[in-house]
């Protein structure tokens, strides 16, 4: 955001609409990454280190920036790794840390994942990520359509 | 906390370590409060009012307070409500706002959960609970005898 006034440090700061959009813009950054497969995307997401925790549903959680970015690489390279659309964004802040817990709109289903927030000096940057499989709703439109793949063997590693 | 000094309001407040410590202890009163089968506890713990989110594992997600208090009172008064020792506790916070994951052990699986506090005047109060199934670990000791119940006939509704 080249055109904003620098800010005051994080803790003087309130969570305000402006800062509020950025968390979306964050959080919608994530489910982009995921969609476009960016790998690189996802490394620049999440904080470049501190402490962090990743859950991938039903799997063991994930607490070191190495661990957590392998499981992504693993996710974005998978030929068959879904697409999907993050709706309901619910959002709450406050100077520095937000939560976003949304639903995550999956081609095979549907999950509700909770991603936390930490601020930093150029941004919202991940810290924490974690889902879970929740019942359909209906009026979920369908998740976009996933990038064309080749023609590979069926690959039953799990998922996210 | 009678004997502390008042405290400035949270956006001037830094996340040190006997906020840390505060926010540990509100994640303690929650698993008591779950062990106790104490409704009331868990009625003080969850925030008054405002927005709120509530995910048990595979169920629809809960954002009133009514239906967060509802689904509680479901488990606690539930007679086969499970045992629960929470351990690996994680937490980040900032002034006014904190995340707490830990692995939920229960008497048959494990649990991870990402739980949410702000800080309100009267301390720190849970808005979010996201409770996922994970694999076991071995180190975890069993989770406390589950209270002493009355034979009554066994009971499907689903539990946390």
């Amino acid at each position: 955001m080249p055109r904003r006034p620098p800010r005051p440090p994080p803790l003087q700061a309130e969570f305000d609409e402006e800062e509020r959009d950025a968390v979306l813009a964050a959080n919608r950054a994530f489910y982009r990454a995921f969609n476009e497969r960016d790998v690189d995307a996802m490394e620049h997401l999440w904080a470049p280190g501190g402490a962090m925790v990743c859950l991938h549903p039903g799997q063991a959680p994930l607490h070191t920036r190495a661990d957590i970015m392998a499981s992504w690489r693993g996710i974005l390279r998978h030929p068959e790794a879904p697409g999907v659309r993050c709706i309901d964004e619910w959002v709450i802040g406050r100077a520095g840390l937000a939560i976003v817990v949304c639903r995550e709109v999956l081609t095979g289903g549907q999950l509700m994942a909770t991603n936390s927030f930490v601020r930093l000096g150029n941004g919202w940057r991940m810290v924490g990520h974690h889902a879970g499989p929740v019942p359909s709703i209906e009026r979920a439109r369908p998740a976009p359509a996933v990038p064309a793949t080749p023609a590979v063997p069926r690959d039953r590693r799990k998922l996210h």
